[in-house]
C-alpha cells in the first residue's frame, strides 16, 4: 500500500529550518500580497518572474528589459516600475513580460524556500480549486509556508493553509492527512471562516495595514476563490513560470 | 482614558524576540505538561522552582537539597528523583520542598523568559480561573508565550493561549482587547473547543506522543480547567515561587 501524504504548516520563515524538506512539495503562501498577485501576473499573460530583494539585481534586471515590480510596506520603490497589488498587473501592463518582484515579504519567503532544488509552488484563494488538483496529482507529501508579517503569525496566509489543506483532504480517500498541530489549527479556522472568507479576514491585522494605506481595494480579489487556473512554480532554485508553459 | 491593554501569543520560543516585551506581563503556556506540573507542585505545596537545563548545576541543586524533577522526551533523567508529570508532584513528595524542574520544552522557555526583569507568571488550565484575575487585577498588556514542541507549533499551548485571551477579554469591559492575528486565532480554536476541551485536544500531536510514552494519563488533569489558585510567579528571574508566599 501506498504511504499516504502527510500534510504540514509552517506559520513563519522564521520556523521553515525546523522542518524536513526531502520529497515535499512546498506551498508558499502570501495571500495580502504576493502570492495573489504573482498568480493575477500569470494570469494576464507573464512569461517569467524572479524574486530579487537587492535593489543593485533589481536594477541589473531592469536594464535587460524587466519590469519591477516593488514595495516596502505598502509604498512603491522609486525604482519601481509598478507596486505589489494584483491590478497593478493587469493585462496591458504584464502580458509577454518578464518581472521581478520586490516585496517586504512575500519575495523573501520565496527565496528563503526557493534553495536546493526544492519544488515550490505559488498558493493564492484565487487558485486553490486548480492548486489542490496540481498537488494530488502530484501526489507528495506538502509543506505549507506562510509568509507571514515580518515572521509573524498572520491570519490570512494560515487560512489558506487550512483551506488548501482542507481542500485536499476532502478531495481524496485517504491517500493525504495531517499529523501537524499547526494544519489541524489552520483547518479548523478555515471551517469558522468558510461560509464566508471574506468577512472572517476583516479582523486580520493586515487587513488594517492594507486600509491605512489605502489598499484595501485588493482584498476583495485576494480573498476570491477559484478564479484563475495558473501553477506558478519555481524552476532552476530562480524564477516562477506557469506550470503550464514547461 | 486609560490605554487598552492588547494581548499577544507567540506561537514558539524562536519567534519570542519578535516581541517587545516592555511592560507586559508574560504568561508561560506548556501544558502538556511543564506548567501544569508546576501549578501540582505549588498546590501541593512545594516552595520554590527553579528551571534548569545543565546537568551538572542541577546536581549542584541536587547537593544543596533540592529535588530534581528531569525527563527528555517523556523520559526520567538518570539523576533525577521525579518526571515531570503532575502525579510525580504529590503532597507528600514536594511539600515544602525546593525543585529543580529539567525538561524537553519548558524548561527552555522559562529560561528564555526569565531575562531583564521580566514579569513572568505560569499559565495552565489548571489555574485559568485564578490566573485571568491575577492578570486583570495587574492591568498590564499581555504576551502569552506558548512552549510548543521543540520551537513547533502546539495545538495544546496555543488552545490555552486562546482559553485565557478570552477569559480576559469577556471579564473586562474594553480594558483588554487583541490586534494579535496568533491571539484571534487561538480565540477561535478555543470557540471551537470550549465545550469539551478534552475531546479537542485528542487531536493533538503531542497527545499522541504521550500515549506511545505510556503517559496519557496525564492529559485528564492538564485539560482540567480552574482546579488550582497558585499563580507561579518568576522572581530574580530564577526562581519561581507562588505568588501568594511573597
Amino acid at each position: 500500500m501506498e504511504a499516504k501524504k502527510n500534510i504540514e504548516t509552517c506559520y513563519s520563515p522564521k520556523l521553515f529550518n525546523l522542518f524536513d524538506k526531502t520529497e515535499k512539495l512546498i506551498v508558499i503562501s502570501d495571500i495580502f500580497r504576493a502570492t495573489s498577485s504573482i498568480c493575477a501576473a500569470f494570469d494576464n499573460g507573464a512569461k517569467e518572474i524572479v524574486a530579487i530583494s537587492d535593489k543593485d539585481e533589481c536594477l541589473e534586471y531592469k536594464e535587460k528589459g524587466y519590469l519591477i515590480a516593488g514595495e516596502r510596506q505598502g509604498k512603491i520603490l522609486d525604482y519601481a516600475d509598478l507596486g505589489n497589488s494584483p491590478n497593478d498587473f493587469s493585462k496591458d501592463v504584464v502580458k509577454d513580460k518578464n518581472l521581478v518582484l520586490n516585496t517586504t515579504n512575500g519575495t523573501k519567503t520565496i527565496k528563503l524556500a526557493a534553495t536546493d532544488n526544492n519544488n515550490v509552488v505559488i498558493g493564492a484563494f484565487v487558485n486553490l480549486k486548480a492548486l489542490t488538483q496540481y498537488i494530488i496529482k502530484k501526489d507528495m507529501a506538502v509543506l505549507i509556508l506562510c509568509s507571514g508579517w515580518k515572521n509573524h503569525y498572520s491570519l490570512e496566509d494560515s487560512l489558506f493553509a487550512g483551506a488548501l489543506a482542507n481542500k485536499i483532504i476532502i478531495n481524496t480517500t485517504g491517500k493525504f492527512y495531517t499529523e501537524c498541530d499547526a494544519t489541524k489549527a489552520a483547518m479548523d479556522i478555515w471551517e469558522i471562516a468558510k461560509n464566508n472568507p471574506k468577512k472572517y479576514i476583516q479582523k486580520a491585522a493586515h487587513n488594517f495595514r492594507l486600509k491605512n494605506l489605502n489598499l484595501d481595494n485588493v482584498i476583495d480579489y485576494c480573498m476570491s476563490t477559484n478564479i484563475t487556473n495558473v501553477i506558478p512554480v519555481l524552476k532552476n532554485n530562480t524564477t516562477l513560470i506557469n506550470q503550464k508553459d514547461i
